[in-house]
């Protein structure tokens, strides 16, 4: 068991080099991990098969926030918290600079500073902790103006957003292999964040990225869906220009939708497999494209068979595709939810996806794309959106520095 | 990504002997995973950490059902549900089969039979289900009388119990390493049993049962605490003696008693850390008794300094200790739950541990034991039960077999 008080450990994922792997329907575009502070991509090694490294630690520093570009582990916690009247420039910065040190223990494995219970920061591998800010926290008192094309997302008609998963001033992502720990660390961040803002929402999910060998996969979502494979991939050149904001006062940051996304997965089920992977353009099995290839491969927008297009005008990727939309992209990380809800008549299981997509500029990039599916999409029969909130994923910081020091200073 | 369709992958470790390891402060009573079947318990192996197995699957059958000697996987779900009138011995029988089916293939990592998703079970490491029926399914047109001392857990005055965490007729516990793989596992045994029974609740937990290092530990409640130390080890006589029914028609099962227990964080964290660990009687950096030694050894319940015990009166491990109970035990499993509640002013975190008990006879080992805690315990002023049912866990079967057949036929 770790010494809470112990001095922090030299992330041995990022000593090592760690790659993700990727193999035949197995690996994926979120399938590398980046290796300490999401600044330096790790190669990858489609040769060597390496399971992740158990007990590695993500450094918090670097260029950009780590949990944007590492592979999902198993347990992602998101938190929504509003900011009380009368906290500005000043009182977020002393916010931040408590959230900062917070990340930097906790990702380390250690207690957060004053933390009661450190010893539940002790298994944190893996943890990474990611802070966003929402349209109330920006504005001349606060974070000053948001990067290029930062808004709500506009009513699309799918939508039944509740307030309850909708909206906020704060957003802090914590994913994890443990619930516990992060559980612990998302407790710790709300509470040294009590003099400042109060929690909204809260959210948790799972995925299932890695294989049973331990080796990094994509993932499924609930209707049993390989769900990335289309992603742009960590370490290429097309991810960072999708996800990462390149210049200004908002270099480094980039911009994360949130939307809760339900599920109906009995009348899904009812589906022939035909049918579902018609709704999509990709088979079930593996991910493929139903133009034929393997999981990481383009579909064939054009390809026909008996006469009709082989994945449908309203299939889910072919709406989505970047080719419809001029190129523009967006990087997609999906968690499984999943929420027991009390009827008359007994215990009722929701499922659904907490869908977060980044990308530098969510009007150009997202908005578009969103709306374009709220037009046709053949997913829209059996998903619907009931929460929907945006945040500006902040820069990364380097050691000695803190959390949006050049924003608010 | 394994084929559903392929044939059963046999328990890679059941044949390579898996055994926990015990180390100082981090292993434990809980930490022997017992081999396929639950049969055969592993010995413990105090030398040589072997990490887990990734991609093990705990086989299904044996004397016993998994899931209770196991060590705890990252992720428990547990179900309740409801018996619809007029279901009775015969259509038990028939929801059994099916349900032995979905077991065998579930635990397996393959879909269960018809499963219009069996991509979901792939990754299926150490999943453990355990079927167990509560006291509205027994009787003479049911499963007959219950095993001896088997009722309900009488009314305690600290317990706030509500209606949407207790009772039920049956209940399906599913443990595993990942939280998609087990809400899967949980969805289908849920479908299955629907010409049958109705949903009641479902509550979801996870255990730090891991080390950084991949290694097996005792685990932490959300207190802090090091919890299960003193728990009979599985693999030992005393442990089969707490917890398995030892003859009759009940040969081979256990009983269950889930108490849902909220748990105070914020007051919790005022103590001091003194009150903290006096409150129980161990230290909170290791869970060694304040008396000395290390996690695993006994309390020294005679032990004073400054002439007072250094184990106060209202302990809780002094109250819950064997030595007052006349040497009955039970075995406990615990998983911690947070869960967010909606109100006026925005969200708040409800936290506790599903307190999972099992012992062969309830009235005889668990009931004393919570009436003693329930009439003094320093933990009652941080700990509340809101939720408590009452289960047999079926004996085990064995392949060819089906769960509950020498009850119903
Ligand atoms: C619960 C809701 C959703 C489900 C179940 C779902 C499922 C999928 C699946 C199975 C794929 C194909 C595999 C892959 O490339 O990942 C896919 C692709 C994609 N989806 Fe979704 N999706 C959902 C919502 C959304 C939303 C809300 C957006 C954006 C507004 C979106 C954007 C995309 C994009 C851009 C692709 C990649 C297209 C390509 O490059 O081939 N999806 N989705
Ligand atoms: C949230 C509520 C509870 C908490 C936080 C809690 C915590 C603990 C802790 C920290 C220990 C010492 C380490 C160990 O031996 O595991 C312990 C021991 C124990 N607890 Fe609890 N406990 C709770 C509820 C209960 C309940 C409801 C019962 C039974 C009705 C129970 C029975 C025991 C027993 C039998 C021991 C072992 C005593 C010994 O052999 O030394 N606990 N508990």
């Amino acid at each position: 068991m770790p010494d809470p008080s112990s001095p922090r450990r030299i992330s041995r994922r990022g000593l090592l080099g760690y790659a993700g792997t990727t193999g035949l329907g197995a690996a994926a575009g979120a399938g590398l991990v980046v290796a300490a502070g999401g600044g330096s991509p790790a190669p990858a090694n489609p040769a060597g098969p390496a399971a992740p490294v158990p007990g590695a630690t993500v450094s918090p520093w670097g260029a950009h926030q780590p949990g944007v570009a590492q592979h999902p582990p198993a347990v992602t916690e998101i938190v929504a918290l509003d900011l009380l009247e009368g906290v500005e420039r000043e009182a977020l910065g002393r916010l931040m600079r408590v959230w900062t040190g917070d990340v930097e223990a906790l990702t380390a494995g250690r207690g957060a500073p004053g933390d009661p219970a450190p010893w539940l920061s002790a298994a944190a591998a893996d943890l990474t902790i990611t802070v966003g800010v929402g349209p109330g926290a920006l504005g001349a008192d606060r974070f000053g103006e948001g990067p290029s094309g930062f808004a709500e997302v506009p009513p699309m008609t799918h939508d039944r957003l509740e307030e309850r998963w909708s909206g906020g001033d704060l957003c802090v992502t914590v994913a994890g292999r443990d619930g516990t720990t992060v559980a612990h660390a998302v407790r710790r961040m709300v509470a040294d964040a009590e003099p400042f803002a109060r929690l909204r929402w809260r959210q948790v999910g799972s995925w299932n990225g890695t294989d049973p060998d331990g080796r990094p996969q994509t993932g499924r979502n609930l209707f049993g869906q390989v769900d990335g494979s289309g992603n742009p991939r960590p370490g290429t050149e097309l991810f960072d220009d999708t996800v990462w904001v390149g210049g200004g006062r908002w270099a480094g940051a980039t911009t994360m939708v949130l939307r809760r996304i339900r599920m109906d997965l009995d009348t899904w089920d009812d589906l022939t497999r035909d049918e579902q992977e018609r709704s999509v353009g990709r088979t079930l099995a593996d991910g493929a494209p139903l133009t034929g290839g393997a999981e990481l491969d383009d579909l064939d927008l054009t390809a026909q068979a008996q006469g009709r297009l082989v994945v449908p005008l309203d299939a889910h990727a072919r709406r989505s595709h970047p080719s419809l939309h001029g190129g523009r992209r967006i990087f997609r990380k999906g968690a499984n939810y999943t929420r027991e809800v009390e009827t008359p008549r007994g215990a009722r299981v929701e499922s659904g996806l907490l869908f977060a997509s980044y990308q530098a500029d969510l009007a150009d990039q997202f908005v578009p794309l969103q709306r374009s599916l709220d037009e046709l999409d053949q997913l829209n029969e059996w998903t619907t959106a009931i929460g929907s909130a945006v945040f500006v994923v902040l820069p990364g910081f380097e050691a000695g520095s803190w959390l949006g020091e050049s924003l608010l200073t």
